[in-house]
C-alpha cells in the first residue's frame, strides 16, 4: 500500500511522504489503534529506502502522537483524540478571559493596550521626543560582545546553571562600587539585582503595599508607578512637584495625619519634569520621613546622567537609618535589553525583597550579569558614561536653545534640567485638548509623551508635554523643536483668531 | 597646607592622597561650604603635579559630594550632610521591615529562608537526589557561546534595546515549532516568553486568582505552587494524585459544586511523583473542565524528557477551545541560568498575560532569547536532547534497578517513571519523622527532598521522599541508593527491635 505513495523525484522529502502516507492510512482507518507497524528494517527493505529514512518518519509520527513504542517490542498505532487545528484562523475560545481576570488587572490591561497602540503609530520620519531609552547609536555593542565571550569561555557552565536570587555576586560588588561613587556606602549583600527598575518597583510594591495602603507620590510622577500602584490597590496620595521637587510643606501636612507605606521620589532629573532637588530639600525630606518612620523609595533611574557637573548626592547617601530603598538601573545609560537594575537597601529589606524576586522568577540571568560586570571592571562603563556625558550635554544645550528660539514664552514654559533626558513643557490657553495636540504633533512628525499620564488627576487648563532627548541627535532636536514650535504657534494662532479651527498647516510639512 | 601631605613615594596614588587631604581639611573646617578651590591648573603648578592628577582628585571629590562645580565658574566646597557610614558593621535600621511587609508575603519569606538554609547544608561529598536541575556536566556551553557570539555580531544593537514584551519573535516561532512537535498547534502570537516557568506561574496567578478564589491542585503537587497560591490568597482545593494522575472522580465531584479559577496539573513525569497520565485520563480531564468552563494550567516542565519513547501528547494538543494555559521551559533540559520559559495559550489570554509581564519587568532579555533561538535553529537543541535521552534512560534504569536491590518492598514503595527525573518513594511504619529522616540522610551523604513540601496537609503515617536523578551520574546513583538503602533498613530495623533508637550506624560511612 505504501509503496505507491512514495515518489523519490518529488520535492517533498521521502520521510515526510512516508509520514503523510501513514497519517492518511490512520485517518482512513486502514491502520487502527493497536496495529503493529513493521520494523524499520523490514519496511526499509520493502520500500527500497534507507533504514534511517524510515526511522525518521517513525520518530516524527511518534512525536505527533500517532505511534507508541516501548523498547523491546513492536511500534504500534496509538489511540488518540483529535489534535487542535492549525492556529491562525482560530476563533476566540470558550473562556471570556477578561471576565475571569482578577479585577485589579484591568488597569494594566488598559495601560498595556495604550502603550502598544502608541508604538504602532511611530514612523521613521518622526522626531522621537517620546521614548525614554538610550540612543542605540551610542551603545558600545562590540565591547559588550567581547565581555560576553570572555565570561562564557571562562565560567559558562556555572553562569548557565541556576544562580543566587540576589544576583551574580561580582556584579553586586561592581554596583556597590558605583553606589559608593555616588556617596552611598553599601555592600554587595545590600543589593538585589532585578530585571530593570520596573521589576524593582514591582517587588517593592509587593513587599510594602497592602490593599488600601496610602502611598505618597509626586504630582506629576513617573506614569508607570501610578498604574502599578493601582494594580496593587494602594491609595495614591499625590503631593505637588514644583521647581525644587516635592512640596515638603504639603508632605509634612500629609505625614502629620497619615502613615504611608512609603514616599516615592525621583530627586534627580525627575520624570517627567526633569527637576533636580537641591541638597537642603533632600535633607529635609529625609528628616521628615525619619521622624515619622516612613520608608522612602528613591528612584535614581538617571543618577549617572549628571553631565553638567553639579553634584547632588542621592538621599540614600545620608540614610544612616536604613530608611531608603534606592532603585537603580543600567537601562537608561547602557543596554535596556539586558533588563538589569537593582534595589539597594537595608540588608533585612533586601533579604525580604529577594524572597519576592524568587517567587516571581527565581532570579535574574547570571550570564548577562557577568558580562555586564566584566564591562564595568574593564572600565568600559566609565568610558561609555564620559562619552554619553559629552553627547547629552550638547543635546540638552541644543534643545534648550532651540526652545528659546522656537517657543513663545507668553504661552509656553519649560524646565531647564541639570542633566538627564527630559524637559517638561507647559502650554497655557491651548485651544485643543492634550490628546488632540499630541495626535496633531504626531501627524506633523513629532512624537511626545502627553503630560496627563503623569498625573493621578490631570489639571484641565494646562497642557503638559514631556520631551525626551534620549534618542534624538542634535540635528533631529533642531528639526523637532522647529516642528513643535510651528504647531504650538498654530494652536495659539487658532486661539487668537477664533473661528479658524480647521486646516492643519503643518500636515504638509510632515 | 596641602603640599606637606603629598608623598610621591607612597604606594597610595597621588590623586587619592589629594582627595584625602582635602576631605580632611573639610572635616577640620579648614575649608567650609562656599569656599572656592584653586583651579586645577593653579593647584597643579603649586604642588608640582600633573594637571590631570588634580582634575581626577576634584572629580572624585565631586562624586563624593564634597565639591560643587558649574561650568564657567569656580569649584566650591559644597554644603552636605554626613554620608552613611561603611556598611558591614551597620546595626539593623529604623524600620522593622517584617512588620511593614504586606501580610501575604510571610509565606514566601518563610519558604525562601527554608530554601536558603537547605542550600547551605549541601556538601560536595553528598549524592544529590534533591536538586531538580539539569546536570551542568551535560550542558553544551561552547555551542551556546558560538550562538551568542553570532547574534551579538549580527544584531546586537537591536537585541540590546528594549524589545517586545511577548519575547523575541523568532524564538517564539522556534518554540511554536517545538510545540507542534508535541502535537500542539500554536503560532508565535500565542506564546509569551517568561523568565522560566516560575515567572509563567506568577503571571498566570496574577491573571486568574482573586483572594479567596478556589484553585484545584494535585495532592501531592509541585511545592512552589502551594506557596505561590498562598501568596495570592487562593483557596487551595487538593485532589488526590494516584498512579494514573489526578483522581478524576474526585475532581468531578469538586467541579459539580465549585467553579475554580483553574485546575493545575502536571501530566508528564509529575512533580513529585513522576507519574505520567494516560491518554484516556487526559481526554476525560479536558472534557470535565470544558463542560464546566474551567481553565486548565498544564505544566509541561519536562515535556522533552520522554526518553523511554512512549508518546502521550500534552492536553493542550487536544484543546480546540483554548481552555488550556500551557507552561513550558528550557530550564529542565538546557540552561536554567537563561531563565527562559513560556506560556502557550489562547491569543486573548496571551495578550492579557503580556500586560502583567510588562508590569512585572517590561519583558525578558532578548539577547539570550536570540542566542537560544539560533541554538534551536542550528538543530543543536535536538542533538542535545538526543544526548540527554540516552543519558537519562541509563540513569533511570540504573536508579530503579538499584532501588529494587537495596529497598525492602514490604516497607518501601516507589513509582517507576516513564521519563523525567523524579522518583517518589513512600515508606510505611517509619520510626522517625520525615524531617528526622531527611536530616539523617543528609548526615549519611544523601540529599533528598521531603515529601511533605508537596502536600497542603501531609499525611502523618507515611513518609515520602522525592528522589531526583537529574544531577547524579550512574555511579553516584548506585552509591546514593546504597546509602539510602542502609538508612531505610536501619530505620526499619530500629522499628522492629524497639528500644534501640539511637546509634546511627550510617554516620561512619558518610
Amino acid at each position: 500500500v505504501l509503496l505507491g505513495r512514495i515518489d523519490r523525484t518529488a520535492t517533498t522529502p521521502v520521510y515526510r511522504q512516508l509520514v503523510d502516507a501513514i497519517r492518511a492510512m490512520i485517518a482512513a482507518s486502514d491502520l487502527v489503534p493497536g496495529d503493529a507497524l513493521p520494523s524499520t528494517r523490514r519496511l526499509a527493505e520493502a520500500l527500497g529506502l534507507n533504514r534511517s529514512t524510515v526511522y525518521r518518519a517513525y520518530q516524527e509520527l511518534w512525536a505527533l502522537g500517532y505511534l507508541e513504542s516501548r523498547s523491546g517490542s513492536y511500534t504500534t498505532v496509538r489511540s488518540r483524540a483529535d489534535l487542535a487545528a492549525e492556529p491562525p484562523e482560530r476563533a476566540s475560545g470558550l473562556i471570556a478571559w477578561d471576565e475571569r481576570a482578577a479585577p485589579r488587572c484591568r488597569v494594566l490591561f488598559a495601560e498595556y493596550d495604550r502603550m502598544r497602540q502608541r508604538r504602532a503609530t511611530v514612523r521613521a520620519t518622526c522626531v522621537d521626543f517620546a521614548t525614554l531609552a538610550p540612543d542605540e547609536r551610542l551603545l558600545p555593542v562590540p565591547e559588550f560582545r567581547s565581555c560576553m565571550q570572555q565570561v562564557l569561555a571562562r565560567n559558562g557552565r556555572n553562569l548557565l546553571q541556576y544562580g543566587d536570587t540576589l544576583g551574580y555576586k561580582p556584579l553586586r560588588e561592581s554596583i556597590a562600587q558605583r553606589m559608593r561613587h555616588h556617596g552611598v556606602a553599601v555592600g554587595p549583600d545590600e543589593i538585589l539585582v532585578t530585571n530593570g527598575s520596573q521589576n524593582a518597583l514591582e517587588v517593592v510594591l509587593q513587599f510594602l503595599v497592602t490593599p488600601g495602603a496610602p502611598v505618597v507620590v509626586g504630582s506629576p510622577t513617573y506614569g508607570a508607578v501610578l498604574s502599578l500602584l493601582a494594580f496593587h490597590r494602594a491609595e495614591v496620595v499625590p503631593v505637588a512637584v514644583g521647581g525644587t521637587g516635592l512640596d515638603l510643606d504639603a508632605l509634612a501636612a500629609v505625614l502629620a495625619v497619615r502613615r504611608p507605606a512609603f514616599v516615592y521620589t525621583i530627586p534627580n532629573f525627575h520624570n517627567p519634569t526633569g527637576v533636580t532637588t537641591p541638597q537642603a530639600h533632600r535633607e529635609r525630606l529625609l528628616a521628615l520621613c525619619r521622624e515619622r518612620e516612613v520608608p522612602i523609595v528613591e528612584d535614581g533611574f538617571e543618577e549617572e546622567m549628571k553631565y553638567f557637573g553639579q553634584a547632588v548626592l542621592p538621599i540614600k547617601s545620608m540614610d544612616v537609618d536604613g530608611l531608603v530603598l534606592y532603585l537603580g538601573t543600567f537601562s537608561k545609560v547602557l543596554f535596556p535589553g539586558l533588563r538589569i537594575g537593582w534595589v539597594a537597601a537595608d540588608r533585612a529589606a533586601v533579604q525580604r525583597l529577594a524572597a519576592l524576586k524568587w517567587a516571581g522568577d527565581l532570579g535574574g540571568t547570571h550570564v548577562t550579569q557577568a558580562a555586564l560586570d566584566l564591562f564595568c571592571r574593564r572600565d568600559l562603563y566609565e568610558i561609555h558614561l564620559k562619552r554619553l556625558h559629552r553627547e547629552y550635554r550638547k543635546r540638552m544645550q541644543t534643545a534648550l536653545r532651540a526652545m528659546d528660539a522656537e517657543l513663545d514664552t507668553s504661552v509656553a514654559t519649560w524646565t531647564r534640567p541639570q542633566g538627564g533626558y527630559t524637559i517638561w513643557l507647559g502650554l497655557t490657553g491651548c485651544t485643543v485638548t492634550e490628546d488632540e495636540l499630541v495626535a496633531h504633533l504626531a501627524r506633523c512628525g513629532v512624537l511626545v509623551t502627553p503630560g496627563s499620564e503623569s498625573f493621578l488627576d490631570p489639571a484641565e487648563d494646562v497642557v503638559h508635554l514631556r520631551l525626551s532627548i534620549a534618542r534624538t541627535d542634535v540635528d533631529e532636536i533642531v528639526e523637532g523643536m522647529g516642528r513643535l514650535g510651528r504647531v504650538v504657534t498654530e494652536v495659539v494662532t487658532v486661539k487668537r483668531r477664533k473661528g479658524r479651527q480647521g486646516g492643519s498647516s503643518c500636515r504638509a510639512s510632515a
